[in-house]
């Protein structure tokens, strides 16, 4: 059995570490070390140069939404969050450690992470139940100096935006006129609606357990996020749920941790060409075989096994590797726009197809693509 | 520039993992993971089967009391339990993570500590304020199911009292008639006093800033730790600074975090053969030559670039690896005596002098004799 996909190993050499007069041990633990530990707490920028900060990312679940599972608890999230780890370590060469945590309270989420600051370099927040999750991350990119990556969030939208440009080319159209149905309105919609609209897409609707939303719907008065969805979209107002809203649609987007709730009917409902992005882990909202049957033109997944995998890990180990590199700390949604267009632009127009529309995972031009591109962000001060 | 001594690794080969149909990634990522996440949120206990939850290790610290720095931060304290992480990897094959953290708070801590229980194996308090940290373990050790080990206050106290034991084989004493003056009761003072007392030391003097320790000091009163000691030492109720105590001291054991305290004249007092324990870390009460030149017979540190070198590291990787593998929660006083007197042992007669008290840090007989040992408790049910 394998107990655990990751370990801790050591960067100094255990050849001649304890002999007596300069076995490395005089250096790095006592006496040695309490130069280096004194240097630092005069000047804590220091431990960047002195310590494993600049590349350790804490990755922080409280396993109340993990993959499309639910709240199954800290400890279930656990092969999950190792999993991310070693993705973070094999395409981002970044240390990530998973920090399952037995607290679900916003509150002391939010404190736990304040607390961890000293030995991190960057903060990623997975799999954490929403819209409290969108609470912690904009109060954390506030109350702490370290870049927040909220992967649900910024790494679906970004990939969701890449392989969306890459279908619609293969399609000749413009996302301005497409129309796109999203299906969840949590971490996943909430990033995908944004960033599709920073995009350029004017005709989208989100749909969740109530249905579409729109502007002054009921309960949205809690709800800033959902707020925000309905002002960027469904310029109508119009109240639909899922059967009549996929009637006048484009694209499907599936974020809604539900499987099997699009049939192959509703896909036959839909616009000509369909566009079938089924991203719910690891049961998606349709399998393809289903979707293909219904007429999907272009369709995608975010598990492995199949064609278009529209996953995370595509993006966040190369973009973290970046904001730890170029010490970027503002996620803007410019920032995540141009990355989407630079992961697109990995798909040639020669080889794109159907069943081709987005890098592999383990693309090796991604981690160069992306660092080039905030790099260029960068230097037009376009990124903080 | 190192930049940390320590790094994430997979444990999971590289080579074809991201293979469509067969590739690792499937099992150890989406879809394949939600079956293990699965099966953990039905059963936690599993979690120590299909994570590395069973070899994880936090080494907790708020920053306090690192070394004999004193309050540097966690930033300060950082590089410091990165060396301690080196070492539980390298003698003891343990995952250590270092967790320092930017509260100073008890109840802040003990949380945080509770907060982090779902994925580590077991914990390492380190470098925290007494007697903060005293409550800390106390609370701890009733409130969570892992084993807490405190590494100032019993791996001090073992290690302390194995180099005792060869040192008065050596001079052919009885550590039940010897006189023993400790300067300091903090954690290690505290762990000290118990292991001897526990051992059968009935002669002890400890010395804090206020002077000797007697039952019914006014400061007391609020602190129950000083009170513990009051009972186990000075019989007398002497009111004695340290330059009168060590007057009639066969051992001085120095834990207080003050450098060069101690003069060659106070060793001169002493009585025949002192031995001088000068553990503060990285600058000891007294440096050997100073004691040397007072007539010393034995003299040891806490430093590695010294003879005889009273540290730790030479029981805590060791002593965890045991903690983990046999699930042992609590560390009895009658534990830590018996894995002390055990690791006495590797020192043989025929070898033992002055300048020879203690094994090496790296003596590879230390991990199988502390696993015998414990294991033997177990079976004869001495510890749980």
């Amino acid at each position: 059995m394998l107990r655990g996909k990751i370990e801790i190993q050591n960067r100094v050499p255990a050849e001649g570490i304890f002999e007596k007069e300069d076995g490395l041990i005089n250096l790095i633990y006592t006496p040695g070390v309490a130069y280096v530990a004194k240097e630092i707490s005069r000047d804590k920028k220091l431990a960047y140069e002195y310590t494993s900060k600049w590349n350790n990312v804490a990755i922080i679940c409280d396993g109340t939404r993990v993959l499309g599972l639910g709240n199954i608890g800290p400890e279930g999230a656990l092969p999950v969050m190792e999993g991310k780890s070693v993705l973070m370590k094999l395409l981002g060469g970044i240390n990530a450690i998973p920090l399952c945590i037995a607290t679900q309270d916003k509150e002391e989420i939010i404190k736990f992470v304040k607390y961890i600051e000293p030995m991190f370099g960057a903060i990623n927040i997975e799999d954490i139940e929403s819209p409290k999750v969108l609470d912690i991350v904009e109060r954390l990119k506030k109350e702490i100096s370290l870049p927040v990556f909220h992967d649900d969030q910024h790494g679906t939208a970004i990939i969701t935006l890449s392989a969306l440009l890459n279908a619609l080319t293969l399609l000749d159209k413009k996302l301005t006129n497409t129309h796109v149905v999203i299906l969840g309105a949590g971490s996943a919609g909430y990033g995908i609606t944004k960033i599709l609209f920073k995009a350029g897409c004017k005709n989208m609707i989100v749909i969740d357990s109530q249905g579409s939303i729109y502007k002054g719907r009921e309960d949205l008065a809690t709800n800033p996020y959902k707020r925000d969805i309905a002002f960027q979209t469904n310029p109508n107002e119009i109240r639909q749920d899922l059967v009549s809203a996929l009637k006048e649609a484009d694209v499907f987007i599936g974020v809604s941790g539900q499987s099997n709730i699009v049939t192959s009917e509703m896909v036959r409902s839909m616009n000509q060409n369909p566009i079938i992005f089924a991203l719910s882990n690891p049961d998606p909202e349709i399998l393809p075989h289903e979707a293909k049957k219904g007429g999907a033109r272009i369709i995608a997944t975010g598990r492995t096994d199949f064609a278009n995998q529209i996953n995370n890990a595509t993006i966040f180990p190369s973009l973290i590797r970046s904001l730890l590199d170029l010490q970027i700390k503002v996620l803007s949604e410019e920032l995540l726009v141009t990355v989407a267009k630079a992961i697109a632009g990995l798909v040639d127009k020669k080889h794109l197809k159907d069943d081709y529309i987005i890098p592999q995972i383990n693309d090796q031009r991604i981690l160069p693509i992306v660092t080039q591109t905030i790099k260029k962000m960068l230097k037009s001060h376009l990124v903080t």
